[in-house]
């Protein structure tokens, strides 16, 4: 009496969810269905394998093989596509890709772990357009190295992650590159003051940068902007952003939630029996303000799969939602975001005041001491701390994850203040960029409560 | 009808005290008696000065200068020492000691920030004796500097955080170095796994070391231990421990606290009416245990000066307590920890619960990652997480500071493994040990509370 669990897509969640089970349940018929050559692969390691393919081969990117799966009694089964959900019968129409061959399975629970895709370009182009290539997944980074010989001129479209991080690794091969972005400026979600020092990064390391230029056109070895200019290249890299793989999905019933992703409950369940969802294709419940987000990220993902994974075979796991925590590098800089900007918290019906400082990473008289800038958010009615972007070449990550587990916390700007953090001169100023932000943050509340007025970007020296 | 604010001490606490009453109330007359020529520099930064003179001169390490508390209208007296406190008549007995002239000054509110200073050592020593030093005060550290000349061989006594950090400075400096601690191992306060890991990164280095072994007598160029060895050196280096300097307070009527520092309520008072005291003299709470714990660490003490400050120039804060947290770098190691261990935990009323892990720091693939080990506490009853070592040669920092974040918002360990921290390959593993330490720490939970054993110190790979 085993159950019979039937996992679509073997990549991150659904990876996860099937090595997760297969713990939790040595019993248990596990399937899983990978439309892909590769299973359980690092997404975001794609950009640092094309950098520098020999001290990163793409064998090391690969977490479990086929084979290790099969190993442990799962029945991996690659390069075969779920064509077709039949909920009622509980039944997947599989498409085996090296036959053709279309057959049927049965499932008592299934996990729709479809992911997301990278957004196709729609540019006309002719026939004498440079070629254009997406890295999304393992396979496409295996197109990109064999495309890449003889290329000298690359133009990325989309000044996202993605974006930013293949334009160092373009540079780091040795190549040409020009970054355009439709927005006025690259990362359009964070604050402008982070976005202008990407900008600067970028520049620095010699980027051909393009900002609120749309592509009109790919015509004869050139990219040709909406604002008449036209950008020689041998190639383009379009990493203009990714949607949730959700057409399987929606044709076996499943409702999608206002983000455009799958519905999920806390349990990775749909609003279809038996049947979960999880990763980039599902939507997540942001903490702080209970709506619902998407954010197709490969550690979100993969917590989700381990959920799924717990509830199909047969145990009590919820998955509590997200920060909208994330993080990437652009050379030596790395900016990263927790929680709410000012925006999105007053969306939300909080009160908040923001506030900007910059602190040395480390001791001033430490050589790797970097200036690091933060732009906080702060509710002024509970004190509690909101959001965070941080900017910087160093300490940026330790300072969003202090932030991360300070708002989990709940904790207020005061006790930002008040944390105990670990002191030496090698690791930290004696007072920590963590709790220098409380001790301004705690002086905008009190100030903006007297005025009350709305305090946006002070800066602070 | 401005208060008159005296200050005893002028490095941390007293520094800071000063500068802070005097932001808070531009009336304040404020008088700062500091023993030494030096004010408000970094003790901790004394062995980075030490190992890079020429990187990092000692002018480096002053935050800031008598002058600039003078132009800030803070009287700032050095070289003058507080030989008694009258508190009765609300008067100090002030020596300068330029002149020797001897003479007093009346306060309103007074500040002891009287620090610490180092154990003496109580050894036989001939006059053929190699030459003992010490390192506390910016003066010792020039008085290193000369004596360093003509020097080849150190033996450092003390295997706590300044015998190790001048470890790696004398080894910088091209020494021979030995170092001798009387516990079996060295930083005995620590997991032994984390001391053996100190031990073998000092041995990698080339230094000797004497654990187990007591110095019993100094003559004609050696050292001579317990267990007969004779260690030939041209100076040792005393590094066995500090103590608070209260001589001051407690011929004044301030009471003590069961640590041998100075009590003190949040609000930096003592018992005796208008008498603060801060800093390294003092004893904090422990948050987690309400006890009382001698932490005489330059964070803390710029903290709780910052207290007095406000507080002494008519404003409200007050100090929280501290989790114990600290840190530091040996060679490519960094050590750190947070919260109870195991003994303090029971000690405190808990049921503790002992895990050991180990993860890589970064994505495996990423040439930065390196392993860390943590070792963790946690409550079996409530789940809450109670404290965390960590030692290795990357995001120790990062780590202990989210824990120590989480640990202030009395997070649980399924609390640990739901935090949504930043995710990419240059940044951290997709699971990040911090989250890692909660999936551990939960199942061990879940394990001890059905055999009702307790767990200790199991490792997973």
């Amino acid at each position: 009496m085993s159950d019979r669990l039937v996992i679509v897509g073997g990549v991150a969640a659904g990876a996860k969810a099937a090595a997760t089970a297969r713990r939790r349940n040595p019993a248990a018929n596990i399937l899983v269905l990978q439309q892909e050559t590769d299973v359980s692969y690092s997404s975001c390691g794609l950009p640092y394998h094309l950098a520098a393919p020999e001290e990163i081969p793409r064998s090391r990117l690969v977490a479990r093989t086929s084979e290790t799966f099969r190993a442990d009694g799962i029945d991996m089964r690659t390069r075969h596509r779920v064509e077709e959900i039949d909920a009622k019968q509980a039944i997947v129409t599989i498409r085996d890709l090296n036959s053709a061959r279309r057959y049927t399975e049965s499932y008592d629970k299934l996990l729709i772990a479809t992911g997301a895709e990278a957004s196709r370009l729609k540019t006309a182009a002719s026939l004498t357009a440079p070629p254009i290539v997406q890295l999304r997944t393992l396979a496409d980074a295996d197109h990109l190295v064999t495309c890449l010989t003889g290329v000298r001129k690359l133009v990325i479209l989309g000044g996202g992650y993605i974006g930013l991080e293949m334009a160092e690794a373009a540079c780091k091969l040795g190549l040409d590159v020009a970054l355009v972005e439709m927005a006025p400026r690259v990362i359009p979600s964070f604050d402008e003051a982070v976005a202008r020092m990407v900008e600067a990064m970028l520049r620095k390391h010699g980027v051909e940068l393009f900002t609120g230029a749309r592509v009109v056109e790919l015509d004869r070895g050139h990219v040709v902007l909406d604002n008449g200019v036209r950008i020689q290249t041998d190639m383009v890299l379009a990493a203009t952003g990714v949607r949730p793989c959700t057409a399987l999905a929606t044709a076996a019933g499943v409702d999608l939630g206002s983000t455009g992703a799958i519905a999920v409950s806390p349990q990775m369940t749909t609003n279809v029996e038996h049947v979960y969802a999880a990763g980039d294709c599902v939507e997540s419940r942001h903490v702080l303000t209970d709506r619902p987000v998407w954010m197709p990220l490969g550690d979100v993902a993969n917590r989700q799969g381990r959920v799924a994974g717990i509830n199909m075979a047969g145990g009590h796991a919820s998955f509590p939602g997200v920060l909208g925590t994330a993080i990437f590098k652009v050379f030596e800089l790395a900016v990263a975001r927790t929680g709410l900007g000012l925006a999105e918290a007053s969306a939300a019906s909080f009160f908040p005041v923001r506030e900007t400082i910059r602190m040395p990473s480390r001791a001033r008289y430490i050589r790797e001491s970097k200036t690091l800038q933060l732009h906080l958010t702060v509710d002024q009615h509970s004190g509690r701390v909101l959001g965070c972007e941080a900017v910087g070449e160093d300490a940026v990550d330790k300072t969003i994850d202090i932030m991360a587990a300070a708002i989990w916390g709940k904790l207020t700007a005061a006790d930002l203040f008040d944390l105990d953090l670990a002191y030496a001169p090698p690791f930290s100023p004696v007072l920590a960029p963590v709790q220098a932000a409380g001790e301004v943050l705690n002086k905008a509340i009190s100030t903006t409560r007297l005025s009350a007025e709305p305090s946006v970007s002070r800066d602070t020296p």
